[in-house]
């Protein structure tokens, strides 16, 4: 049997369930945005890796600076998404042996850009021949016990919050989006955030993500989901990947005070319900539809 | 320019000196076995990462479990190199569309092996859809503070041991090698270790590094240099990868008492010299002979 017959997603929760891991202190395992293991009494260290490979999340025309940025900008996107402040990055890089040193050049002064907008070192890394050029970069970061969210805490009646417009961004905000740490971190300040996740592979295949792990359904309201004004219409907002931005379950009172105090950070687009309900869309007229599944998978 | 122009070592050497690495509680940046930054009081934590790409490190003909306990057993090598002991990992696959689940099944089993043997966890990952099989594990370790041994520690009068015959290794025990960390924590019981490596790239390449971060010089007697039964003569053990060995450089009377104690794991091969005496061989007929510089190299 191929891998296409269980999906990306079957298939990491299979690696998931047979991967052994059962060393004291590990926290949180496989299967959320980021690993979670004891640091110290205060803190957890967050782990996460990101491959991007050549003609599948990138090509040879994009500018490697943005490329170099990019590689390392969706993993502080999943530390953010554990509510974390990234730290210390290793990359390995496959690169072609027709790559120009140029090249080189530019896409490390993507990944330094990153470096000093996060304050985040790379310690080290590896380098490979390889026919497509690959990077993958390994990141930790460190998150206050008491500040950690993860994907499976949302409760009936907490409210769905997303941290800016969604859709388009195959074109260019892939590229250019900002990790949302400061969204994130300005939210846990209190307690009452109960699930999170960065939207990668699409607002609803991410939200059903939260909902299975939480073990909960959803209503959407069509007229406040934000629409980036790169996507086409609500399906792009709906289905795109790559926004980057956050969705965040957050207890009522706390999203309440958040979405008046910040209603330019923080979008409010739904709520959660139980289970039996699934996960739904309230149109315009009042009318409510069930969510067709989509979104960005590898298989 | 194209980057074969400038090498291997020359391209790490230009990227470390580009990459931004300024944070805070960086021990040990690029260019060693592992990236060192500070833990707690008493430890430093260890990251290494390892990229092996199909056709490249491994070919489809490889049985899996044997690809998948080498992704992770480099990583360990790199821990032990710095005297660590492994801990956690993620790792980032990409895999082609056509790879059976069957496949994937054997590479996890691989990889659950070493995390047995060393009480390691895979904690996270991630799947990329890829034309080649790739195969990146980025892994954390700890050392003691007063046990860690990086590359730049070796002085003029250390002797030099290895913990294993050389050479041969790319037809069989690439795949088969133990990474050597008990022998490393064995030696750094007691101060007086100043420098260690993992032999990947060849005695004399590997060597040559830590002549360079300790701007010393050596000699080897060929006499001493265990010559694997898979080697082909002295030449592949000098000039062989993969060997996953440890090299390392022992002041004098922690040596003789190792090589006495343990006549068996730990080998005689040669003794550190100042710069200006280079890296020469004493041949059966006590001539000296300067080194030629050879071993894998990806560019």
């Amino acid at each position: 049997m191929r891998i296409g017959r269980l999906g990306e997603f079957g298939l990491i929760d299979r690696i998931a369930r047979r991967l052994s891991h059962r060393r004291q202190g590990v926290v949180i395992g496989p299967g959320d945005d980021c690993a979670v293991v004891q640091y110290d009494k205060r803190r957890y260290q967050l782990l996460t890796c990101d491959m991007l490979i050549e003609d599948v999340d990138f090509t040879k025309r994009h500018d490697p600076m943005l490329v170099g940025r990019k590689a390392l900008a969706v993993s502080v996107s999943d530390i953010a998404a554990c509510s974390g402040v990234p730290a210390h990055a290793v990359v390995s890089v496959g690169l072609p042996a027709t790559t120009t040193v140029r090249y080189v050049d530019k896409l490390i002064a993507g990944m330094n850009r990153v470096c000093r907008e996060f304050n985040i070192s790379v310690v080290g890394g590896d380098i490979s021949k390889s026919e497509k050029l690959i990077i993958d970069v390994c990141m930790t970061g460190y998150v206050e016990k008491n500040r950690l969210v993860v994907r499976s805490g949302a409760r009936k009646g907490d409210l769905l919050l997303v941290t800016g417009p969604l859709g388009g961004s195959r074109k260019r905000r892939q590229f250019m989006f900002t990790p949302r740490v400061k969204e994130a971190r300005y939210l846990t300040q209190r307690p009452g955030v109960h699930a999170m996740i960065d939207i990668s592979d699409g607002l609803i295949q991410d939200l059903r993500h939260i909902l299975r792990q939480s073990n909960a359904g959803a209503f959407l309201f069509e007229q406040l989901i934000p629409v980036s004004s790169d996507a086409r219409g609500l399906s792009g907002a709906l289905y795109d990947g790559e926004d980057f931005e956050l969705l965040v379950a957050v207890e009522r009172r706390l999203a309440a005070k958040v979405l008046k105090l910040r209603p330019r950070d923080y979008f409010l687009i739904g709520e959660i319900t139980d289970a039996a309900h699934g996960l739904t869309i309230i149109d315009k007229k009042n009318r409510e539809h069930v969510l067709r599944p989509g979104g960005y998978r590898h298989f």
